[in-house]
């Protein structure tokens, strides 16, 4: 399975919160790659990445940085291909607010895709949508996706109505 | 030129700041249609909008609304292509609080590409880069237009270094 | 008993707030229905809810949800019913700006009556009064509901008054 | 035509906001009065205003205020009737935070019906789907308030779709 | 000692926080009472504490309260003694900023005096200064705490400049 | 008339908003002096204003500021006089919020009674609740202008109950 | 002079802002160098320009930029000089959160000296600062600088005092 | 090694947070003292510190002080060395915004360079980066500083990228 998403994050910390990023593109059949790029740290590394993704084969990029983010903008400064930012809430942040803004308010000419706070199996699933677009299968397999997601709002339904909420409560 | 973004907004007053992600995409030579649908007004033509769009051929929605703004979140519950939301700054939204939240902050599994407040025209060069992604000639168009970001800064790099500042306040 | 309250809520992880809004009825004297609906994962058992809600009797429809939460609007859009909207914290939400202003920053023309956030016990007497500004019997079990409250509050006066507040500290 | 919602507001100068829930009310057919009633100024008047309004006849209170705006809630403590309120932003006002945080995050027991930030129009609305919950007329006129917002947005729909959205830009 | 300062707060459960007030006027050697008014659930007990408060001899009151805080500005309402508010962190308040912006935000002609969040030593040491704008003897036990105040840093600074902060981090 | 409040501000572009508490006072009878005092610029004259008040007779101090507003805190750590801090929405200010901030959240022991942003002509009515709280003439005074403040608000709800809204809006 | 302070903006329409940056050096005797870098539009220049600045005999670097602000940050990343971040207020900013945030809350090991919203003036002051603590003569212009502060309060304040705040209103 | 950088801190419990800058200072080879000074609680000590720090050799000094932070800005306000700010959260903080609000956003005439939210490491590389623009062999050490953070991201890197993100989340 060729790697068509590029997952990126500033530091192994965020692993915790990135890896779901590449379990949802596991689990809808797209193949991906994963490293740590930090855009403060190793700005010449993030260049060479973001210069050269595209010709490896990469059609997506899913960034996450914390606090002061700046990785999915520069990031997308040095591609043309959709870049997808992941806020992630660090140690230290304001609430989240700061990699929030850092990622989203990008000025006219270089936009990211920004996610939720923490929103990296979001980040996954959109990234699958891209490419989904142009490719049947993965398509198919979005597609299954929220048929699943559909059917447990379903079977929880039928169980509170059956039973009542206050068994629900207990379980 | 076949349609492959589809441009939907709340209201016809949104136009002014939607029609940017027209102008971009017009500029990248990426096709494109534009319309009118109402997540609170006009449910059911949002959910016709949305489970139709692929087989249309659109590729990916951009979706702008303001205030309280469902409408991009709700037709990504109803399609599995890229939905891009474009949070838009209305008379008595809370400084752009509302539509900023009420856009990116998606629960797992629905998620929305969600760009800067009023961020129109970030919204079409994203979708461009979505299609760019898998289509060469609008690659192209967008490393073309970031040579020429580059170039108009270099441009007025070298004009103040040459005039002076104060000359370039004048301007 | 006739159920004249709709309870519904995003996700069945919204129940341990939800159920505050059951009891509350429960104790006033008021019949509910009580189930899970989500705007994005079942936005066609949410379009289907709502618009048969009157015709089965529904007076009063309380919506629970977090982070965007469009559940409350997207109801309210689809049923002339009042609609009662509760922000839930959850986790990832920004401090529950997120689904506060998701529910509240309705667009003209579509009302949301909003509660404070995690309100679902609020959403619940709400609820009730609406049903008993035109049933005598619930308006007097409100009364006797506001005369608790202040029997209670008068007696902890009167025990600090009495015994002291370091006293009062201790319990 | 009986009054059944009773419309105050802290100073004369929310006015101009508040008149469009009277006028909201006018054009749905229910009856209404509307005066000036201050929690800080003449909190006597409001305690009288408050606990006479159900034998009055008065079925819902639309209340607005801006700042620390007590009235809604102070207005809900004095009556078992189901209280709107509608935070004004006014001069001076930290961008309307201060009076919709003031009404909306009223303590258990005690709810305010909260509506967006100037939204005295969607009280007025939603005011009328409390009657109408309960009268047939009123809830048919709110259908048809309702078939009359969805045709606008389909007519502006269609003329962009006919016209051009460059066309619509210059309307 | 006679009592000049009277501490209310909203429910029995804000006494934590609301002794510390009671602990710094008896620190500081001013008579005071405490007790329980609840604006929204005693709201006639409120009209009446406050409106008699000045004639048995009280100086200043302050209150206490959280969420949509509104106890402190209904008092000022109803007397025109001096009024300190303390905006209470209460369970599911939006990090204090209800409590904060309801009780700072007053309109124009009724002030309260806010003190920070959960400040309630402040409000008891700003009660004093009242009293001891007008009484030699609490100026002095004022100006007696702050050089306590003041000896305490200058003890800390001498032990860390001594021993070296490797130390002061150990104790 | 001895002066018995002390008005400063950091810089006379403050004097439009902190004349208000002037107005005030003179309306209600309190004698004051006004002058300009800078925390930043001219931190020295802080000082000796600061601690030279109470023996110049002064009882209250009103301070007001903007930004990184530190007078009303500074003169508060330099007097035991009551302290009055007036955030003042300067120019390139964050909506207000920095000089709020500054001003309420001082540390235990140093309290500033803050009122609200631009509040000026409140902080002048508390500094004559403080000074009313010892000298009856004054008080009768607030209570006067409490009448005054009650009077108006009975007079546009009778005008606007006599003549109808739709007249009100003409005004 | 030789040029001891980079200024850098990220566009040619932050000159009006950072110019007061050129301004204060120039006022205070230290020399500068002006030009635009934008880090999401030229960034190959931003490294560049980043990492030859100490070889050029720069000392600090001030970095200006707006919205999602990454041009601080990133050339902080790129050089051991001190570099001084201006957040600017630009169109379809949330109030100058965004750039606050993205320059002030850099990662660990990578500081950027953030001044006030706009704060181009103070980054120029803090610049000469810098230069100061090792050239006795810039030292002194800045003690001159901060006299003539203090002189302009003195003045103003000898002014309100003699006049009356009436006069003063009136300038 | 003389003392060129001065740390200190309003008060001892802000220790382990400040203790970064002096760990950071000494990795970097820059001499360092560190006290605690209060500008609300020993506003003497505070100007004596700031107005003698130059000719006692300092270059640089880092404040860090929570809440209604004064310390950074008064210190600057004393002297005309530059003064970096360190906001700290404090308990009963709002979030940490008073303390960055209450540093950051100094009027024009007096910066304080403001680093992160608790980002006292940050303060000392920024007060070393400062010396270091005048003093070749502190510059070195930053510069090694800087390959050390790059050689952890590198490491990191071929780490996941060897064994895998599943491998790297056990870890």
């Amino acid at each position: 399975m060729s790697k068509q998403v590029g997952i990126i994050m500033g530091s192994k910390s965020d692993l915790p919160i990135m890896s779901e990023a590449a379990k949802a593109l596991e689990e809808l059949g797209v193949g991906y790659e994963l490293t740590v790029v930090s855009a403060h740290r190793t700005p010449h590394r993030m260049i060479e990445y973001a210069e050269n993704a595209r010709q490896r084969g990469i059609k997506v990029i899913i960034a996450g940085a914390g606090g002061a983010a700046h990785l999915p903008g520069m990031v997308a400064s040095l591609t043309s291909l959709p870049v997808i930012g992941v806020p992630i809430l660090s140690s230290n942040s304001i609430d989240g607010w700061d990699s929030i803004l850092s990622i989203l308010q990008m000025p006219g000419g270089i936009p990211v895709a920004t996610v939720a706070l923490n929103g990296a199996k979001n980040a996954g699933i959109l990234a699958a949508s891209i490419v989904g677009a142009f490719d049947a299968k993965v398509a198919e397999s979005l597609d299954n996706f929220k048929k699943d997601l559909k059917q447990k709002v379903e079977d929880s339904a039928r169980e509170i109505e059956l039973k009542g909420w206050k068994e629900g409560l207990d379980d």
